[in-house]
């Protein structure tokens, strides 16, 4: 995917085999089991040894959980960063004044164990709503928590906020600026099916560059635009979703607003967030493919971005490539009935390579052909729209028997 | 579902059984097989002895098919109308020109033989999209079309606009109004699931009141919002969808703006619309359960709709009710997620006759009991917003694994 956005400045990063956020200078991760779980982990800690410059996006649903509004709260002001503590297994949603006070109570029980402020840690929470979460079980295993950070424990933290993920998702990549190298990592969890009672998707970034503020939101806003918020499941939005970054600025390589660096962060940024938005749709409970939606030359970004989201997002159009149909009827309609500003004869339409409709409605491809470059596990579909020069790229998965067979009977 | 809505004047009127199009004066309809399917019947005629004034309502899909807008083009003018033909098994829908000359093409020879003007003849179609109307076949049937035409035959009508229709859809009922009664009948189509590719939700109601045609379009318009608008299987809307409305005056008892007369024959157009659009929904394939949604004490009617229709396009709810899980969370996230005004904390859930939720997210219901009220097949989900005084109705099916299964392989 990253090749499609941003080929031109690929060269100046590079992927860490085996990162993630302890990739990173002045980071340390610690993931536990505390009890919230049976046997797995269910606790993570993000620490950063020096404090942080953060910066935060979160749901916009309007039952957000307390941990969402605890932290958005935190990010919102200007004040440093020294930790993100994350538990699974509850989402500390749908539980009124009481589940605030039990996010409050996490903060700042950790915070004394870590010898800062409340309000220079961040709290996550993911798992079952509407359950009251289990405090104490979390407060009596932070001393443990706390003695777990470590520079080896990053992938052991992508593992303890997993949920109903198959496998931990963590990056890094350095960065070759001017004046030296940076570090970005990252952790990431969600499956496909962005669930909400199994709330969430979250994410964890990282990086070791110097930056103010308000640039590393700009920055985070520029990259999550392109990333996890271009992917779709099943339209939904959750209580818990947040992606939260830290610069804690140990290489002490200034990023400063509108030079090469900046861009060149930013990019990586963008790279690294779609690596990471991208691994939790591949990840999809039933998903037996992995869908790539690219809008060409449409008149406006918005008009790409509402194709993209209604082709993403439209059940026929999932169903079809699980069974390996090219229908392309079902894309057209759904690009055509989203509101966006499109004249369905004049587009083209390609499945992977394959040319499948021409201006003018004209048809021509073999059936046979069609079905079998849809076979595969990996599907490009491209709408040319021939009606401007903005372009977008979003993606989902499919839907299968097995997405509804886990949804219809997750809790029961 | 009529009785939520219309309880005060539903005793204005009565529906006749097996009634149809043709239980009203001056109707007359054909069913026949002409040849674009196989065996069944695929050709239908509707027609008014007298001319009739016309109304429309059609789909907003940009990429709406050839019919859509011949029909329209002419219910837009101020000219009375004396037939509606249909064919399924070919939407004529991404045909481009050539498309539109053939929707012509059959306009004109089948006013041709009916002696009426070509824009006395309103057109639809409903099938598969993409591929060329075998026009010849149409219209070397015309003449059968026309001998076939009976007060006998509005079933048969009804049988040749289905697709994957089970079961043919018609209804028919008398109104008691002050100077006499008139009737009002219809017929539809669309299975469960509004496939594109098997285009469509179709409705055409006949009446013998004598109705001016904007009368009539306020009163169409009307009921269409409260039901054909209410009704959603997986978000989709068609690139055939519409509904046409035919007065032909025989009754001569008139109905004139604001009078008790227009508000008995509104109401019982919108009651009939909302048998015809449910009818719809209870028929779709791997559809197990029908659902209705519920939205009591909204702020105003744009916060109900929205959120009724967030529920009923939500994936994860439709899903959870396929698996009778009483997973209350999933229809708090969906409403809090649709951008109306909702205090989620504030609100109240039943199922059924079941509190599920009450305000300040107290949950006090037993498990067993809720998902034993689930397992039947009529579900009502009922969210009291608690904050205002709008409430809206809105119609669904679950999601089952045959629907997967119908949808991925539909064309294979």
């Amino acid at each position: 995917m990253s090749n499609i956005i941003t080929q031109e400045i690929e060269s100046r990063f590079t992927y860490i085999e085996n990162g993630s956020i302890t990739s990173v200078n002045g980071i340390k991760a610690a993931g536990i089991h505390c009890g919230l779980k049976k046997r797995k982990k269910d606790l993570a800690l993000i620490f950063s040894d020096v404090p942080a410059e953060a910066a935060g996006m979160y749901t916009t649903n309007k039952a957000a959980a307390p941990p969402v509004l605890v932290s958005k709260k935190i990010t919102d002001r200007p004040q440093k960063i020294r930790a993100i503590i994350v538990n699974s297994a509850n989402a500390n949603a749908c539980t009124g004044t009481a589940g605030y006070l039990d996010a409050l109570e996490v903060q700042s029980k950790c915070a004394d164990i870590l010898n800062a402020k409340p309000s220079e840690v961040l709290v996550s929470s993911t798992g079952v709503i509407g359950q009251m979460l289990d405090v104490s079980t979390i407060i009596s295993s932070l001393e443990n928590l706390k003695n777990s950070l470590s520079k080896k424990n990053g992938i052991d933290a992508a593992q303890a906020i997993m949920t109903t993920d198959t496998h931990p998702k963590h990056f890094a990549l350095s960065v070759s600026l001017k004046n030296g190298k940076i570090n970005i990592g990252g952790i990431a969890k969600g499956s496909g099916m962005i669930m909400p009672n199994m709330a969430t998707m979250l994410g964890f970034i990282t990086t070791d560059a110097k930056i103010s503020k308000q640039l590393l939101n700009n920055a985070l806003q520029e990259a999550v635009k392109d990333s996890f918020n271009k992917i779709s499941v099943d339209g939904e939005t959750s209580t818990n979703d947040m992606v939260l970054i830290l610069a804690n600025g140990f290489s002490n390589i200034e990023i400063l607003e509108n030079t090469e660096n900046y861009l060149a962060f930013v990019s990586a940024l963008k790279d690294l967030s779609i690596k990471m938005a991208t691994s939790i749709v591949f990840d999809g409970e039933g998903a037996t493919k992995f869908i790539t939606v690219n809008i060409k030359n449409a008149p406006t970004e918005k008009d790409a971005n509402l194709i993209a989201k209604a082709i993403v997002n439209s059940p026929l159009v999932k169903t079809a490539i699980n069974g390996g149909d090219p229908n392309w009827g079902r894309v057209i309609s759904a690009a055509s009935s989203c509101g966006a500003d499109i004249k369905p004869q004049n587009v083209s339409l390609y499945f992977n390579d394959m040319a499948i409709l021409q201006p003018g409605y004209k048809i021509d491809f073999i059936e046979e052909e069609a079905a079998k470059t849809l076979s595969g596990k990996n599907i490009v579909i491209t709408l040319d729209l021939n009606d401007g020069q903005a372009n977008t790229a979003w993606w989902t998965c499919d839907y299968s028997e097995e997405y509804i067979k886990i949804n219809a009977f997750y809790r029961t």
